[in-house]
């Protein structure tokens, strides 16, 4: 149960709500949310005590009928639109993310954020820090990468999304990055959870590879439950028997979580099916099954790929393929959300216009 | 290897290739093809003995590099266009099967198929024997329902595909409907596809839910080999660990067919899925992908429906869907297939047009 | 629903059951059971009609909490014995089935049937007819192979175990054997369930790759709502994303069958696990969780194998083996099944004993 | 590949084997080991320059062949036992852990673990911080629980198997426990497991839910280049289709562990199978597989636990389970390891008797 206040309830109208609820065995729990405004979420309980929607700075409650709370489409009925330098990842438009999996070199993320803004990336990405199946295998440049990558946002003003891999790194990866990437081994990794959702930066929560929706969901109100909302779901494939792709691409998914959920969804189709030539069709079949966006992975040459290069589109082909998404986007009067700054701008040197973290997300939250 | 005997190459042509394919230790395999054609097959020769292709009659030899040898797009290049009822699958028009799960009376058939073709199907599904996991549970009209079937068609001129599951039944079903249809729990009964390939009709080839794309295209290979080569594909959803959707749609399967095979493949998202409101986002993220078509059940009184009632559409929600399907696929310059007599023709009564048997599949075949 | 008549019911008695079970709505049906006895089920009743236990005829009424009935262990609260041959299957010894994966010449056979039941084998296995992913590879020797195994049965007593593929074989096959298996891909393979079913041979039904217990166990239901109890059930792994195995091995299973059925199981380690090295501890392990016994292949010249050589064991090996689960065995009181004529004796020339079909299983049914 | 050097090796002789491998393009990396021994790993390199084993200081090369180093058999050939308070796990010897789920009280962990000592358990299991799917759920005691673990082998002298969840707890935890337990959902949690890697305390990995044996494998291989040697691998089900148990208990990993690594495995079969029936079953199967040991639930009020309650053993169940172990392994010349000061001695009181971190394990490592 959801017990939404006023904006201008006091401690002490909280605290008896709270009181109202372990009278009748809840265990409420107080969120600070992203608009200075309060929740007392108590999962536990199934059924309101009596006269709770009177009780002063009470504005609603909200009885979600499944398991989750904050991430329910019951609680919060219109999408959730996570605003990211200007972009609004939710909203009418589509987005495209690109970029390398890794940072290798300052040149290389010159190069590559280079070609994919000028071809309709509106949201740079790259690995700084990488997990890795095998402790031999190179493991991202860390910090040097995340300085490339927060220089790179700097100079052309395009936001950067970058994975964070444990708690004590959040605050570092979110002071030179715009969005925060919880990658898919660190879908259940509560305490990172926990730390990216006391941090106020957007969230991008890639499933479990052998998560079901639920849990991913479940997921995100670890994240949400800290006080965060500004998340954006990533699917990138599951893992089946299936072995001609790398994983299996569940873009079910999508409409599933649209149904049960108020978040964004982004579907990963590089790291889905580990096959170049399977991005662009699964990309189209993202865009038509009703996905927020894509994060694709882009690289100039594919052969020297320190990570994952047999996945990475050449600039000419993500260029095609954006042109592509456009025709599918227009015939259901979508379209590919393009930098604020008109075309082109994001690409350009912006010395110093660094992308602030946003204040709200484009929703009412 | 494929050897591709020229159409005047005569018996004794035939018997020299053959020695000389023993010669080197394989065990070739006489194929007659649909028009009038002959192969040699020897899947277990990686190298072909010198000379063969100078041999008297001899049009071709076709090594593929994988383990298909006659659903390989190696041994066919362009992609193969099965004809049903004047309508072909596989080429540039997108296909739309639709109707009933399971028949039931001959008022529902015809409430059913009237609804569906006005809205654009153009072929009719219709089960007769459905085959169930509880034996307590309604397995089809049979007989009975092949009749309505049967009578539909003829009083239409629709196209109708529906499903075979034992051999014996095969010459029945194929004079009382279309497309004989291999259910996903059938793909590797052998002695089954066998027999639909010892047939002329097409075969609608489901997925296994637990088959792999190889085993699948492989099980396509028992019906190519006894010289049938009007299969289409459909794919159904494979048994992974998530319970949101009754299986999970592998939708990526449809670009690693077209790569690896020239056979045409569509989409079932009715059972892939297994609720109506997740079969439109699949319908259309499967034409996006690059399917050739779609089966989708509907159904006028869902909640009355014998079988899987919760997975169809209605009549409405079908016609909505069709038409977002059309915006989609002219965003490609695609179009729905239709029917060969123009709008509303197949919907019409034309008594005694019986739909022929294709004596050739639209492709060079 | 079951309604268990008794004995001297008669006609009219079963079918005022019938009709006082129709008037409440269900949809009974009638099956003679193995010695000569009757029940009508009615799997959509979950609540019986009232006086039903006091009509005339009517011995019992079980009403099964899940959705099996006849496989129920509610149904059937003792284990069911299978007879084969004067060996019980389901009883307190475990029974050890071995021989080639596939037939392939009348010398092979006579080796391995030998080495196996020198080394404590008591039921041959062999296929004749083979069912392979491939077109192109080899299929079992056939009818050749059915005639080998009936030969060779008939010369030592042995009781033999061969694969049947379609109904229209079922006949043949039960004459020249003494267990009808239903292969991993055809568990779901109706017509021939119903077939079984109407036979009064032993059924070794093999769990589908793909198959849950519970349907697994509906599987077992469709043929012994035909009227044939002699039912083994095996398993034989399930496809995961694990591929250091060829199928993994599902050994809890066991205990979940007994939980809910009182059918015997056996598990296959050869086909589950696809190497050699793998065999003899899943043996071990599947005595240990309570098996009725174990499926293995053994062949003399594995690499000479025509199907599936790397999982078979030398005799060598598999005595050892054999000894190894004596051992376990013993620390619970269990022994290993022994040929009803004394060691060695089912490995001796007995010309013209024929092993009988079952005329019971040993268990109350 | 690896190079072994002589604990006599000096700084010099292993910079010039480091060279050598640079000089011909690898990427050497030392690694201190637990004995004062040095080892020089370069995975990339697949053939070692000429002269190698002929240097300074070098004992011997050692070149696996699959992707495992240090994890490897060929690195290693006996088995690994890894000390745990006086008991070996990895030797002749059966490894009995049992405790609750989850720490809840001063009171519990007392009943409990002078249950399952008196049973016949060596090392009490006991979860402080719980790793939960959903944000509402009891996550553990937390600190105050460890405190209690700390309390309990302290009093008792029962060595104590505890989760850590994040990199800064590590020291923490090795300072109130004596094996770090690593828990399924952070089986790749890179900068945890390099942080167990760098104590010397010993480690159970757990298997992701959806890892593979190989990819378990390198989470181990990531610990020991860190240079902590004494890991012990538990195997705790797989997620597959199926849904009659929890997950699938891979008990195959056993014996496919024991061929290619020599690291001990255990199982978890309460965790597995999520079902108190399963879990006698599966932990006899277990031992009959060859596995080191197993970890099992136990709970004196199974319905009031607030963590897995309905996979918990009760007291007697758990007593009745280790008789049957006993029988079991006498079968097989093994025995149940015992408590070092003989029966009881670990369950009575023996206040300030903390067990030491190994100094060694019991292989010559």
């Amino acid at each position: 149960m959801i017990v939404e206040m006023r904006n201008d309830a006091d401690d002490r109208d909280v605290e008896e709500v709270c009181a109202a609820l372990r009278a009748v065995g809840g265990t409420p729990r107080l969120i600070r949310w992203a608009a200075a405004q309060r929740l007392v979420v108590s999962a536990d309980l199934k059924c309101a005590p009596g006269g709770l929607t009177d009780r002063a700075g009470v504005r609603r409650v909200v009885q979600p009928s499944g398991d989750f709370c904050l991430t329910s489409r019951e609680f919060h009925s219109a999408g959730t639109v996570v605003e990211v330098g200007g972009i609004g990842i939710g909203g009418s438009e589509f987005v495209v993310i690109a970029g390398p999996c890794a940072v290798e070199s300052a040149e290389q993320l010159r190069e590559i954020s280079d070609a994919v803004t000028e071809a309709g990336a509106v949201i740079l990405r790259g690995g700084a820090f990488k997990p890795r199946t095998s402790p031999y295998s190179f493991q991202g440049l860390g910090m040097k990468g995340l300085r490339l990558l927060d220089r790179r946002r700097r100079q052309t003003g395009l936001p950067v999304v970058t994975e964070v891999m444990q708690p004590e790194q959040v605050e570092l990866v979110a002071a030179s990055s715009d969005v925060l990437q919880i990658g898919t081994r660190n879908m259940q990794n509560f305490p990172l959870l926990k730390e990216v959702g006391r941090s106020r930066r957007p969230v991008l929560l890639k499933r479990g590879m052998c998560a079901t929706v639920k849990e991913w969901l479940l997921a995100a109100e670890y994240v949400m439950a800290e006080g965060n909302p500004h998340i954006v779901l990533c699917e990138r494939g599951i893992r089946t028997f299936e072995t001609a792709s790398r994983f299996t691409l569940d873009l079910t998914a999508v409409p599933i979580v649209r149904r049960h959920s108020h978040l964004p969804v982004l579907i990963d189709p590089s790291h889905a099916t580990g096959h170049a030539y399977l991005v662009g069709p699964m990309t189209l079949a993202a865009a038509a099954a009703g996905a927020d966006g894509v994060m694709i992975d882009v690289h100039t040459d594919r052969a020297a790929a320190r990570c994952d290069g047999s996945q990475a589109l050449r600039p000419a082909e993500f260029k095609a393929l954006v042109a592509d998404l456009e025709r599918l986007l227009s015939g259901f009067d979508r379209k590919l959300a393009r930098n604020p700054d008109g075309p082109g701008a994001a690409g350009s040197l912006v010395p110093g216009r660094a992308v602030q973290p946003p204040t709200r997300s484009a929703a009412r939250w």
